[in-house]
């Protein structure tokens, strides 16, 4: 992928088409774990023991956190230096992620919209895949983030 | 709201119209520096100083804070045994969450269907809006739950 992070990206300079890959998260149990018991007490995501016979089988993380390890790898990989500010999106989550899994984001800005009304303010559309080291895809969210122009 | 939170659903118990209300959450300002040094460390997640000249203004809660506060919500309220399971859906936020917020969810089935090539398995379409004490959305997520049949 095109290495995009070296330069701070006002809205003059987004073009659909730009890439952007994340560091890795080493994910473990006891990271799904600690995450589920506070946001998603279900026995799936609480234990190997009480992920047999559910759908999962195994232990799975939250969809939700798997989402928000999603947002900690965007706001390092995605250089937008007003924030990276989500209005909201399509997520979708293929295959449930597992405590064996190190996680990467790669990222494609695929449409730019200039606010007719505001015209320092914009709206890209990006395409975030999360993948695991065998490139196997945990999540995809399709977002609207927005984005200033320099002198804004 | 009905309340449907007394008994069991399976996937044959389910109807579109259903509603259910959660319990509520407080927040606080804690809460939303914790997730978001966590997950979302952004200047306007992390601080009341930081969140000044802003899009947000005041100290915000990161969208995914409000998700999974959102799935622990759920997770009390929607009473299908064998696990709230989303597969993906489209989630938006109209406007930040704040420390001061006291939230619950609204959440409506608007549809089901049984699997054609697993009859003992079917989707239900739910819309879940997250609101605060006085009514405001802070979020809406229309997703598909999998179901499944009481003697699957």
């Amino acid at each position: 992928m095109t290495d995009n992070q070296t330069r701070e990206l006002y809205l003059e300079d987004v073009q659909p088409g730009m890439t952007f890959r994340s560091r890795d998260h080493v994910l473990d149990a006891d990271q799904i774990v600690a995450f589920a018991r506070q946001f998603d007490p279900q026995r799936f995501h609480l234990s190997e023991e009480g992920a047999q016979g559910s759908m999962f089988g195994t232990l799975a993380a939250s969809g939700w956190h798997t989402a928000a390890i999603t947002m900690s790898l965007l706001v390092d990989s995605i250089p937008i230096p007003t924030g990276v500010i989500g209005a909201g999106g399509e997520i979708s989550w293929p295959k449930p992620t597992r405590p064996d899994d190190i996680l990467h984001t790669e990222s494609t800005f695929t449409d730019v919209k200039i606010s007719r009304s505001k015209p320092h303010q914009g709206f890209i559309t990006m395409e975030t895949l999360t993948l695991n080291q065998h490139g196997e895809v945990r999540q995809k969210f399709v977002c609207t983030l927005v984005a200033f122009a320099r002198n804004s």
